[in-house]
């Protein structure tokens, strides 16, 4: 199977209190392709300036990753920067150049075309439309958002929200979004426009996973003990849900089951872990298939308990 | 077996954004004491006024809860008053009234001497330490303390911490002794004190147990739509810790092993997640251990994944 992903692509500056980098490989759908070609093909949509370093691009074509639908327009790529304080779950932007990500409308590709896993990461909802107008086909679409969408362009993401089966969302943006301040009752609100599944992201505490046929777990964070830079952490995890996903073979009725969901959460939430141990895509350059196999098998048995729930059964 | 508790038995008004209640059953002691006596025998330690309500006393005495150790003295019962926001998991104090409680010593009656397991709920640590040094022969000894004596008796409160088994404490009570903004390096701290377990309290997000021995164990928190009245819901924990392994034979050696310990913790989140639903002791009153049960069970549910991390397995 393959994945197509649309999202941005750019040159970060990060600080932290401890250490910082500059123009180093950010942007959403970059750390998404990075985790998800651990898995299976990627197929990527998104768009840098003729300033993009060529180290970049050839990385990712030592993976199996598709750059047909990378576009590399005259100008400068997209620009972040952003600084985190001791407590590594705040972060202020300091600056912000869109660069040629300004005029950006996705292409996508004729070879693309049959992805059959599609995910909108976090950019304009118009743009996310547009690419999901383009892909009728996709088996599984999965959608990102941010709390400036929320706030500006809320009706856009509705009907974006509207025509996709999963939404990710951290738990703080479906507050935001469903001014509900139960997240149980926030996310049956959602389920009223169609979704299938729901998942919470809540950082360093896990993420939540819910079915619009009544599915819900709870799947367990990695401890950290040293956190070097968070940035890419939901995209990331994004990325290990997409990508152990299309390594399974869905359903007779070409449907994915909870226990898929559910195991495909767990994914989401090692590789947003593995993220955080170094800046921009570090850690994942190095990472492998073995490394993730163990860190699932550790947070089975850190999570896991006895089934039994009888006092005194000894 | 049976529990020997001290700590404050209060009378409590409590303001939500959507109700309040007046002179209702309050106190670290009064929600453990409720709690554990589901599963075993209470021994509580503690003083009330002259005023405090016979109904209360009456209510217990209904329940598996000994009363000898009770002080009754002439005087108010202490008494507290918060107010809650629309964020649940925010209170302000609005009054505190020591009444009797200001001159507290407590006094352990020779027919809790036997207990096996001892609770020192969230009071003065230097009385803490009088009832430890009361109970040289008990099997488990677990201690709950606050923000106000990290910063006004930290001394007191570390010498306490070397004398006991296990420690509770919150998130923010764990980086505010030990100034470690990552927990596992500050509970790594927390064990050079002697500890053998410490269980971090991480409200509507579950609890996780790390022992000296190496287990690290996350427990799901139950999902809850709609919270009436959080307070109490700590030491609801602790009383359904304490409950659990009071019904359980420890190992040869006397002591409980971390699976043991694991399900402990998974019924402090269930029974801290039934507390919510009613303002006081309310939903408590009306508990039952089948209750309890089923709980458990759709926590296993909501927790537990396939075991098998490899892709590609259908």
């Amino acid at each position: 199977m393959s994945i197509l992903v649309v999202g941005s692509v750019a040159l970060d500056a990060v600080e932290t209190p401890f250490s910082h980098v500059e123009e180093v490989l950010g942007g959403a759908a970059s750390y998404f392709t990075t985790a998800a070609s651990l898995y299976d093909q990627v197929n990527l949509v998104a768009v840098v300036g003729s300033d993009f370093p060529q180290k970049y691009l050839d990385f990712w074509r030592r993976r199996p990753v598709n750059l047909a639908g990378l576009q590399i327009k005259e100008g400068k790529t997209f620009r972040w920067s952003g600084r985190y304080h001791m407590d590594m779950n705040m972060r202020d932007t300091l600056d912000t150049q869109l660069g040629v990500f300004g005029d950006f409308h996705p292409i996508i590709p004729s070879e693309y075309r049959e992805s059959d896993l599609l995910f909108l990461a976090n950019i304009q909802p118009q743009l996310q439309r547009e690419v999901l107008e383009q892909m009728p086909h996709a088996r599984l679409t999965v959608l990102d958002t941010m709390e400036l969408w929320i706030k500006t362009e809320r009706a856009q993401l509705t009907e974006v929200i509207k025509r996709v089966d999963v939404l990710l969302m951290s738990e703080e943006e479906v507050r935001q979004y469903t001014n509900q301040p139960s997240i149980v009752t926030a996310v049956r609100q959602l389920f009223t426009l169609g979704l299938k599944y729901v998942v919470v992201k809540l950082g360093s505490y896990g993420a939540l996973l819910f079915g619009a046929d009544g599915t819900y777990f709870t799947a367990p964070s990695y401890p950290l003990e040293e956190v070097i830079d968070p940035t890419g952490a939901g995209d990331a995890f994004a990325g290990g849900l997409l990508g152990y996903l299309s390594t399974v073979k869905p359903d007779d009725d070409g449907r994915y089951n909870s226990d898929d969901l559910k195991r495909a959460v767990v994914h989401g939430n090692i590789i947003g872990s593995f993220v955080c141990g170094d800046f921009s895509i570090g850690r994942l350059r190095t990472l492998t298939l073995d490394a993730i196999g163990a860190r699932y098998q550790e947070l089975v048995t850190y999570s896991h308990f006895d089934p039994r729930w009888n006092p005194g059964q000894r």
